[in-house]
């Protein structure tokens, strides 16, 4: 496996190279290689010569084959992304990371035997140490020298002392920019930000260059044990950002040398792997991060293509499982502000995670719900970017299906929230039964029952941007489903661990990668999340990403962050011995107990009973 | 003088590639350039293709003839070099710029949802803030947990916060290392310091490998004047420091990551060369430097070989021409307590630098004197390291001559103290006369008058290490005199600048790098420094090292440090009118005004009408 990571072979091992997920299978032609065989691969299959390429010990050179599945599962390219709008700190609220200030240095008296850092330090008289950086001093003399003694400087705020970022001669505060980034197990996402406006320039996201060794953060950090795959996570992860800021920066005609900060969100195990630090105890009892908010770094220092001096902020974490995304993200809920009710926030992603908050409590907890709804595992998956089909509406019958792509044109897969509407679809139109397995009664021409995993064609060969169909299998429905399974019913647990039911919630702001729009409705339809009004609900995108622009842009914001990630306290799910049962439970659509869904069963029997039958139950088997 | 300086062809290029020393001439015996021509070189020699190689521009490819000259001026080899024992400071006092602590840091209670930067971070509650780099956050997880909470961490104080330097699992405070470095001119010496004990452990010197580039401050500055030429001097220093530490640190068992703190200290064109920041302002008016005192830096950034975040800390300068290895040698005559009289404090390097102190005022000025002292630019000179004449006695009539040879065995070259007591023998004997030239009436068989230039053999070629004889030329001669004509007239401008007089000096500190002893008669004798009681006179070695080792070694000392910069005003002798004039009156023997050394031409002409003749006065012409 390593062999072929080194080759450039982009391959989903989801397992992060555990042997248990067989997504790394090769054929070996000619050479010599040992592994202990697995279960995953039949005896016929492992006398022709496939072995999982992750357990293989190479023992010469070795002529391999890869199977077409492998070569073909490569994620799509950097790409824009939609995002909603984020909510703008206003112009008199704005205080970013980094400052600007034009200075003019005080001419030198005669014999005053002042160097050019004297001149530069008493504009600082009385406001506290601050921090020169070599690079800064080496352009010191030029630039104190070349507009007679006026300068720009940039500054950050670290702790109790600033940091002098750069020095430029004459006044350049007019350009002034810094970096929010998401760095998601599945996705990353970016955004830059004009720091003198407040406003967004642009914004691009890619799938996370660490997702070829392992699909969740479990198999990533069991994919770090060694200290040279640490080393290749953090590079993967590093180059996925670096290739976005690469692609952004020129098309908006900023320098990499004039952003000076940037904020960076993302779940615990993500910022361990930015950072270069192994994450092993996260998963290990009893679960202690080494750390859960980083120190502000450079960007130097993290090798990204940024001003290298930059100052890196980092959004804090409340523990190993609910990371500094979660506490951006409830930053943009606004729920920190007095009188919103009871609230609940769900943050899907390839790991879920809940936030539940009262008047003066907050709580959270977290589930891994894979990375189904970021296009992770689905046949014709994708992220939310150019291309994706983000809705879709089957017609009565199954017949006709309307379906829209984001930024137009032919579609290549389906996002996040495609996928949902997808399956409402079929599932209303009773084309797939509770179970999720398609209802032969009902199978138009639309369903091919005899490929293996029957399959659905939401789009013929001929109308895709790829020359292939789009289509969701039973195994894909099955994915989706699992998904879904652990987001409800970590949420149910959740609410009954702290004696609340739906009722009592106020409000429930949704966060995911899922696109631009989120129809609440069919994700309840489907059972993702708990039946109540719809009203309540509000879709908010991308928080994580959102919440670092907004920490980018404020110090309040940031001062916010660092109270939610104090108040915020943690319930470990993990150790709840009804959690199986509950997800087991939730494996149906919309779930096995019809009571925690009576609108949506009422609205499904009516409209089922006019076409004389009923969606069959059978047996579930993944 | 680029490709020759690549291909590792050393010498000297004195003037700092301006065009003017002559030293880097080549012959072109094919191939093509371009030079302006130089009245350096006859017409004859450029007709047979010599060339100044620092003027020339390479056309193509060439075939040069290197002169055995310079392939033979490559200074001396890295040696352990013999320095006057440092003051100690009482293991009571010790307070090192590096502190080592160990700590066992209090176990988890469950539940607690810390990580293992907050367990550590609470071991500093209440000591304000303290700085984290990446590399030991990535050492965290594991440090903690190999020896149950038991870690050593090294800190070092920076301003008002601290900075963790290293994290190691289990007590690791038994070794506990520092170095502490001169950047001289010339020459670069360091010692590796246990900081437990305050012992210095090893001692090593080399010529500053930017000597091939320059000898003296002002051609370095000329040098640096392109990019790539200011990198090139970084380079060479820093190549020469770790070279100094690759020999020392194995040989006394220590690894390079044992070190945690160094101090470097040198005159301030020195340090900009080590920071690679431009020195160009230090030789324009109004001579602003652009830093006095640089902050606390880490190894990794300067690519020291030492712990990448061991702690650098820099001897705070006074101005452009009174640097950080002044204070730090004002901090080793200990003329900052009280009661010490008026003193006056001589170091002589390739720039000389006075200090005048009384109860409560401090002024200093500088002069160039060149690196003659310290071997550069005399025939046989060298530095004073093993295999050096250090003492010289020459006999009445001079036909007996003894000499002491560093190290013992065969000698090499003559250092320091050598030349001046050679110079003063040859002198008193009336070997050479009062303008330094031979008399011929005198010469025995060692002055060989058919030689251009005349030259005195102090050591036949059979009995030298290298096979070739050391000797004195009459243009070594006139270069010591230059020398210590420019100490000397500094001097007394500077006295009378202040409206003292030799006879109000209590005590005079000289410092330089002449050896383990100098014979402060012999030096009045030449006219180095005035006629006052010898026994006024204290000989320190390179105080400018010693400073940097107190400094390393107590948070006392270097706050005396900054309190000495504070306090030392400075005069710049440049712009006085009477400087050439008393220069001039300064080049002879010891000076062409007897009154100035009453004692010295007592003793000689008592000696001389013995030999019923005086030496003979002519004009002097160098």
């Amino acid at each position: 496996m390593d062999a072929l990571h080194r080759g450039g072979v982009a391959f989903q091992a989801e397992c992060g190279a555990q042997g248990t997920c067989g997504r790394c299978v090769v054929q070996i032609l000619s050479g010599q290689c040992e592994w202990p065989g697995s279960e995953l691969l039949a005896a016929e299959k492992r006398k022709e010569g496939f072995i999982l390429s992750c357990q293989a010990r190479v023992k010469g050179d070795l002529v391999v084959k890869i199977p077409e599945t492998i070569s073909e599962s490569s994620p799509a390219g950097t790409n824009r992304c939609p995002v909603p709008e984020v909510e703008a700190v206003a112009p008199s609220e704005l205080s970013p990371l980094s400052k600007k200030v034009a200075l003019e240095l005080a001419p030198l008296s005669a014999g005053e035997n002042a160097s050019d850092l004297d001149r530069l330090a008493r504009c600082f008289t009385g406001e506290g140490e601050v921090r020169y950086s070599l690079s800064v001093l080496r352009s010191l003399p030029e630039a104190v020298r070349q507009s007679q003694g006026q300068i720009t400087i940039t500054l950050a705020e670290d702790g109790t002392s600033k940091h002098l970022l750069k020095l430029e001669p004459g006044v350049q505060t007019a350009r002034h920019f810094g970096v929010a980034c998401d760095i998601g197990t599945t996705t990353v996402a970016l955004q830059i930000v004009d720091l003198n406006t407040g406003r967004v320039i642009d914004t691009a996201g890619d799938y996370n260059g660490q997702i070829e060794c392992g699909a969740d953060v479990i198999s990533r950090i069991l994919y770090a044990r060694k200290p040279e795959r640490l080393e290749e996570l953090r590079q993967r992860v590093v180059r996925t950002v670096n290739s976005l800021l690469d692609a952004t920066l020129p098309r908006q005609g900023i320098g990499a040398e004039e952003i000076t900060c940037a904020v960076f969100s993302g779940n615990t195990t993500m910022i361990h792997l930015l950072l270069g630090i192994n994450p092993r105890h996260i998963r290990e009892e009893p679960y202690v991060p080494a750390l859960k908010t980083p120190p502000m770094l450079s960007a130097g220092e993290l090798q990204l293509h940024l001003w290298p001096e930059a100052a890196v902020f980092f959004t804090p974490a409340v523990g190993s499982y609910v990371g500094g995304d979660i506490t951006a993200g409830v930053l943009c809920t606004q729920v920190h502000r007095a009188g919103h009710g009871t609230t609940l926030f769900m943050d899907i992603g390839t790991n879920g995670e809940l936030v539940l908050s009262g008047e003066d409590w907050m709580v959270s907890c977290a589930c891994s719900a894979g990375p189904a709804f970021e296009g992770v595992g689905i046949s014709c998956g994708m992220r939310a970017a150019a291309g994706a089909i983000e809705t879709v509406d089957i017609e009565a019958g199954g017949a006709a299906i309307a379906y829209q792509v984001i930024g137009g044109g032919s579609p290549r897969g389906i996002c996040g929230s495609g996928l949902i509407e997808l399956v409402a679809g079929l599932f209303t139109r009773g084309i797939i039964g509770r179970d999720g397995r398609f209802n032969e009664a009902k199978a138009d021409k639309r369903v091919r029952l005899d490929e293996h995993p029957r399959t659905f064609v939401l789009v013929e060969a001929g109308q895709t941007s790829t020359g292939k169909p789009i289509s969701l299998s039973e195994r894909d429905i099955a994915n989706l489903m699992r998904a879904k399974a652990a987001i409800y019913s970590a949420c149910g647990l959740f609410l009954k661990k702290v004696g609340l039911t739906c009722a009592d919630i106020d409000r429930v702001y949704i966060a995911g990668g899922f696109g631009c729009h989120l129809d609440i409705q069919k994700a309840i339809t489907i059972g993702l999340f708990p039946e109540t009004d719809p009203g309540r609900f509000e879709y908010l995108g991308n928080t994580s990403l959102q919440g670092a622009c907004l920490a980018l842009l404020s110090h309040a914001h940031r001062q916010r962050l660092a109270e939610i990630a104090k108040r915020m306290t943690y319930i470990d799910l993990s150790s709840e011995t009804d959690y199986a049962h509950e997800y087991t439970a939730a494996l149906f659509l919309p779930h096995t107990d019809d009571s925690l869904f009576p609108g949506v069963m009422k609205s499904l029997r009516g409209r089922w009973s006019k076409r004389r039958h009923t969606p069959h139950f059978i047996e579930l088997c993944f």
